[in-house]
């Protein structure tokens, strides 16, 4: 249904998703999301509905800040953070 | 650039925005939000970017709960909750 993978940067965790088919919100009831290092950030990468990404900046609200994928902008938006390195609205590469 | 509208419900506020143009995601960085009653619930509603409802979840996250309207759905879905009545994974309709 829904698969989570991982990869390490220096200061974020991208956290991607692929989903398998279509998704029912109550799946919501019981996801096992993967558990990180909250001393760093988080980056949301994946095709999947609003409701899914809002689920998971909620989960991760304790990390150093979030930022959510955007394959238009070519990076990542900070939409939360408890930084004053990485900002609201800053644009971040995945590659960094 | 971008406008919002807000709706009383009985339980929840609803709160639609319209994209006049293409947002860049410096918008964040000063961006006003409409304020609302926080014992209620709110439910957003608009065509945009997933970052932009993401900053909006976290915005909101005080109220009683935060649900994200899904066309596909025919309703919006509980992304965070602090009532029971109001799980995470159920799909409100918008004209309860």
């Amino acid at each position: 249904m829904l698969e989570f993978q991982t990869l390490e940067k220096e200061k974020f965790t991208i956290i991607s998703f692929n989903l398998k088919d279509i998704l029912e919100p109550n799946i919501l009831e019981n996801l096992e999301l993967p558990k990180i290092n909250n001393t760093k950030g988080v980056i949301l990468d994946g095709r999947g509905p609003i409701w899914l990404y809002c689920y998971m900046v909620h989960h991760y609200h304790t990390t150093k800040f979030i930022a959510t994928h955007d394959p238009r902008l070519g990076g990542a938006v900070v939409v939360e953070t408890h930084s004053p390195e990485f900002k609201v609205g800053n644009v971040l590469k995945l590659e960094e």
